[in-house]
């Protein structure tokens, strides 16, 4: 068998300002390179995704596969093998320290449900083996359930209770395996938790549903010493019309709702940001502070397309903002920064999954230098310090006062506050001084 | 002084299908209707703003006042008056049950603090009058915090603790005045509660300030024993590019989050459910499941144009499903509809005025009864409750049961579930019979 | 062999307003009611498309198959007659006098250009006799240019000229089968006639091949006597980013670019009006006043997922004006209403393919006979006339007159021109009075 | 009198990577670097808007004006004058080479239609004479025909004969100060020419008021001697609903329609192209393709916020793919980069002017000189050329070809084209390597 990737060297860092034709090195990102203490590869922990890259047959609503890759349909225990041989040469020649994965990416469903479990169990065998012959460590695993018709109308929010079964049966195998390979992290999406319409659905019963099924979650993960995180990641639509995980601050209702806010964090998606209406540092800032932050899967989504595009980040600005806000969170723990990012249906080639990655982790680099530059010159704290300064001496409205004694002192003093200006124009000239 | 409106007489249901040129009198809408043992008037609690009526002028991003209203530019006690007299009649022509204000809109702005209260008072004293003389009740008030540069950079969350103790003192006055006019809630809209940019902005700061806020607000109605409920509403961007209250399940967080959940309902206005990707009904029933319940704002958004249309509601099939919403969650009981509705910039008549209404509490009330109809004949709710059948004998997955109990049942019967239809489009067009 | 159908009968008109529970009767569209002079059958000329009902499988982005009909996978020519008996069968129960066809949708793809041909042709005789034996008349024909990977980047668009050729001859089989089957218009779609980036497109390029195709195709008309009209579907995105027929504007510009202004016209689709920014009433409007209106692709795109949803439509105020734009362009002449529309994934019974088709005919009838009655009331075309009445005696501004003449008219007359309210809300309580 | 900018100096270029507290130097902006044979200046021809830095005043529609001018409210001559001369000393400051202005910006609307024309004459030759000591050259003069109630119901589209009767004098008293005062160019925006609601407009005969008044525009043009460029900027919507000039396409439609397609090109705003659902690059693009590229309007959009927020450009990245398109249009002849741009309603100092121009203009010289880098060095003009080679050797295709022929050919081969990669992110690793 000749590897799908034979004609591609791995990647290196070559740090010129010189075009090259395929974009193939890294400019930016030097996994060695030391920043404020710490490794490029230890602060961005870059993991590469099954799904898109292995599965993904360039396919949309309009038109059928067009890529062509050798272990396709992958419908065969045989076919899954030769699948995580190739990828974990792709892994090997972008030099990633981390994959992620769903169930169904690694092994062919099997007929029941029972043969299903067997071929996820011997499909980590073998790539567990890879991982310890050199291979990238788990940042996380998953279950998919949404692909499978039965899936239809809700996982663990089914109104078929044989579904909610099967969901646990499938969760708890994924589980296993996780802890088995040692992922840092164990992910739910909900891609079906959700409805299409209200005129069949019973909102209520199906987030008692959710919140019970997150709970057993917990629950297992504490038996089985499972020490990775807990993580959902929130969207608010696709495939569903209305999905319960809407964005970080609906999750954040929903684990306090069900008393599972210590238990569980998010993994934020820059794409399912932006279709919340929201942009990723926004995302990033409140999971920070609600005291949620995870991990991020990290790509870019059509502002205009209004569906989950999944590109490949290319915009350093912009990662820059991103990155800030990881690092004023405290910089990645358990998480990562998993490339949930696919080409586009018309890029066929090896190269394409090659380069696609390499041009991603640059540009993550690249405004991940430019984010930690700001931030250990204090470039935007400072000014933000000033703005609220006047916070540190105003006891006289906060402790134990109540709103007739903050009434009485503005009356008192017949306050008449002025605005002050907010710079915002100035602040982003800043950045710009740093991407 | 002639009213601005005397040309116009008390609009009258008229249950006729003929065509009226001016669309100027009821044609569903008949105040003592009995529907389901109430009357219409007491289903609906129909409520006109004082904002977008007797303050718009017109003005759009892109031009200044079209409207030419005799009480313009309102801003000596005298003119106060002469709006407060116009108001009290259209409220009269309209025959409508409940009005709603915000301080703003009643009074002009005082040179101070001190004088801005005083004004307020008296204005309070003038409509008491009126409203004691077969005038309309207040369905609820609420205070501008958003409109006076004072609050450009946030109200409550403010950067400067001066423009804190002023918001203080205003809602203070306002909850009075709320009180005093015998109100059935008092509402705060966070409109520059918020933020433009991350870069100058300590996000987490301004949600504790917002949280100790409304801490205060719920004690205060406490103390003067105001039996009101206490509203937030929903916005996701607008005046702010961010609102911290985007829609209703982030409301639920924040109020978990303060332990303010059994304290503070929601106010659910159409557009701004739209503004942040949901349908009107959504929002209701989220709101219905999380038990926030309140209170609505009734008007239409433009689907397409982004921003806050804040037209008048002209869609019955659209009503119909929103009442629905509603009379799941019991119907109102201190809430009621209120159109946050502003006539189009060239809608420059006295009569527009009436009409807009007119138009949209024929509408309200259309829906309306196409909704009782729906729920008394169990239309939906039969089918709902068929498909979600099978949880009535599913024990052996609930109580008490672990992720491995449940997994285990899975695995033992090797279950398979197969999907069944939901049904949707026999479901709208058992809808369309009612609507 | 069973029908799929086997199970429904014909679907009648039953003018009550009791409910049903299964949504199967017409309540407003009775084919042989003549408004106007016309049967309803007449001016609304239904028809059903043979691609989202029988080819259709219910797959979304994130998950496969739901559906499971008896002619899947539909890969033989003996399942596309299977698949063709009870495609009649359905025409015959919803009693519908027109279909629609892709190539793609009534025969498989052959092994060759020439076998795809051929297999074209055969089926084209297989459904040309159940047509002749009291089937629908073919509305229109249209060629599939997007699923196959060969039209991966563009088909008469495309950077390989081989896939030019293609398509004309892909085209041209389809433009003789229509001829053949007495249809009424040939459609193009150019799905993948766009640009997914800039980065790899030459624009100018593109757009002068599809010129040049269009008049092929324009003279390949007039050569084989088609008598039948072509039409463009404007649509703005989806599949690719940009597509080059955004909306009806564009297709005029892009018509008059190549002189074919007088040649084709444009199939308007509701859902691709949507994602254009425009309401289906602005785009019906345009296509009125440029000459271009055709026929009308019927369906409803959610306001808030941002693709191509094509959901059934269900709202009979919104058909209404869509309707009434139909009238005003005089109304269907070769064109009529096809439901471009699909059942939703969930929806997985053959009642759903009768029940969905149904309710969209039902509102579509409804919304017909308001807009009739509107225009034949003049309760808007006399107010617009009203609104518009100076122009009538303007001549000393029209007619040969410069700028500098109108000028000297305003400054002469020192013109201080007062606006006049535009009546919004009036007119649109008097829409309510109809629908 | 002090200036209003008194405490600032002229910006100058500093090209150095250490961060500045306020964001007051350009760090790739040198006007007078030689960049492809000519200076930055001469290629990127900046020009500063009188409309957003002079006349805004910070209000949205939630609130009201927050910035503080020593001109405001500028409702004299005197203090038109006065805000004259510190928009003078605010352009030397920037040293930019151009300005633009509506006449509604320059003086305060008079009286009447002849004392507004006698104001602006009197300004004209106020500002006239700083031109000539010294000032910046005029790129483009326009009429403000949106602000004023009078244009409500549209400007040169207006139900009343005599509002476009006020248009024509307004539009030619404009002209000839444009002309006057040498500009380059002459804009046209039609704000408010479009709709509201389609139940009060007639559309054909507004875009035929809109045709004839284009066409006595062009005819004055020639007559006065006008040798600057006609341009129409394109928007969607806002302030009206429903613009005529949608986008770039629409214009061109609409040009041919009239046959004014040579004689009118388009001023392309960012975010108008973003409204409209379009790229930047997308809109220049087409404006080339259909040779009415003439000058832009540069700021950025809120892609999420759906109104025009006019920011200032600050993704490099981002206007590198603008400028690229600049230069594949051959760069700027009487065009050039206006900023039609405005401060955040929190930006209240007079250094918040200066330093957002600084930032926008060091922005938009960073992307030029990454556009004109990747255009002379052939990185993508190589790639897209060898995409479309094959083109280059198929004339059995093209001359004199008819459908018959092209299929003929393909059915004679039996054609069976072959996909290959679009690359798509490969390119934008070249892209990211000059940006
Ligand atoms: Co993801
Ligand atoms: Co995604
Ligand atoms: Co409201
Ligand atoms: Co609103
Ligand atoms: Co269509
Ligand atoms: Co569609
Ligand atoms: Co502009
Ligand atoms: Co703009």
């Amino acid at each position: 068998m000749t590897s799908y990737f034979a004609d591609i060297s791995p990647v290196s860092y070559a740090p010129t300002d010189a075009p090259d034709a395929d974009g193939l090195s890294f400019r930016h990102y030097d996994p060695s390179e030391v920043v404020g203490g710490k490794s490029m590869q230890d602060h961005l922990r870059f993991a590469v995704c099954y799904w898109h890259n292995f599965v993904g047959d360039g396919s949309d609503p309009f038109g059928g596969q067009t890529f062509d890759r050798p272990w396709f349909p992958a419908d065969t225990m045989d076919l899954a093998k030769r699948k995580a041989d190739d990828a974990f040469e792709m892994f090997r020649i972008l030099g990633v320290p981390f994959w992620c994965f769903h169930d169904h990416d690694i092994r062919p469903e099997g007929a029941s449900l029972r043969e299903s479990h067997d071929r996820l169990n011997e499909m980590a065998d073998y790539v567990g083996e890879k991982m310890e012959n050199g291979g990238p460590k788990l940042l996380w695993g998953t279950a998919n359930m949404f692909s499978n018709p039965r899936y239809m109308s809700g996982a663990a929010t089914n109104p078929n209770p044989d579904v909610f079964a099967y969901c646990a049966s499938t969760v708890k195998s994924c589980m296993d395996v996780t802890h088995r390979l040692g992922g840092e992290n164990y992910v739910l999406w909900g891609g079906r938790e959700g409805y299409e319409t209200l005129l069949n659905t019973d909102l209520n019963r199906e987030q008692q549903q959710a919140g019970r099924f997150l709970q057993m979650v917990v629950d297992y993960k504490h038996k089985i010493g499972f020490k990775g995180a807990i993580l959902i990641e929130p969207k608010p639509q696709e495939p569903m019309k209305h999905q319960y995980d809407y964005d970080v601050a609906t999750v954040y209702g929903f684990l306090k709702r069900f008393g599972l806010e210590d238990e569980v964090q998010v993994n934020v998606e820059q794409g399912h940001a932006i279709l919340a209406g929201h942009s990723f540092e926004h995302e990033l800032a409140m999971a920070r502070t609600l005291g949620l932050f995870g991990s991020i899967d990290m790509n870019r989504n059509d502002y205009q397309s209004g569906w989950d595009t999944d590109q490949f980040p290319n915009n350093a600005p912009e990662a820059a903002l991103a990155y800030y806000e990881v690092l004023k969170a405290g910089g990645f723990t358990k998480g990562g920064t998993n490339f949930d990012a696919k080409l586009r249906r018309q890029s066929l080639d090896p190269i394409d999954l090659i380069a696609s990655h390499v041009g991603g982790m640059d540009v993550c680099a690249r405004g991940f230098k430019a984010a930690h530059a700001m931030l250990a010159d204090g470039a935007l704290e400072g000014p933000r310090d000033a703005r609220y300064a006047s916070w540190n001496s105003a006891d006289h409205l906060t402790t134990g006062k109540t709103l007739e004694d903050v009434a009485a002192f503005a009356e008192k003093h017949n306050l008449d506050p002025q605005p002050t200006s907010g710079r915002q124009e100035i602040l982003e000239n800043i950045v710009n001084r740093y991407v």
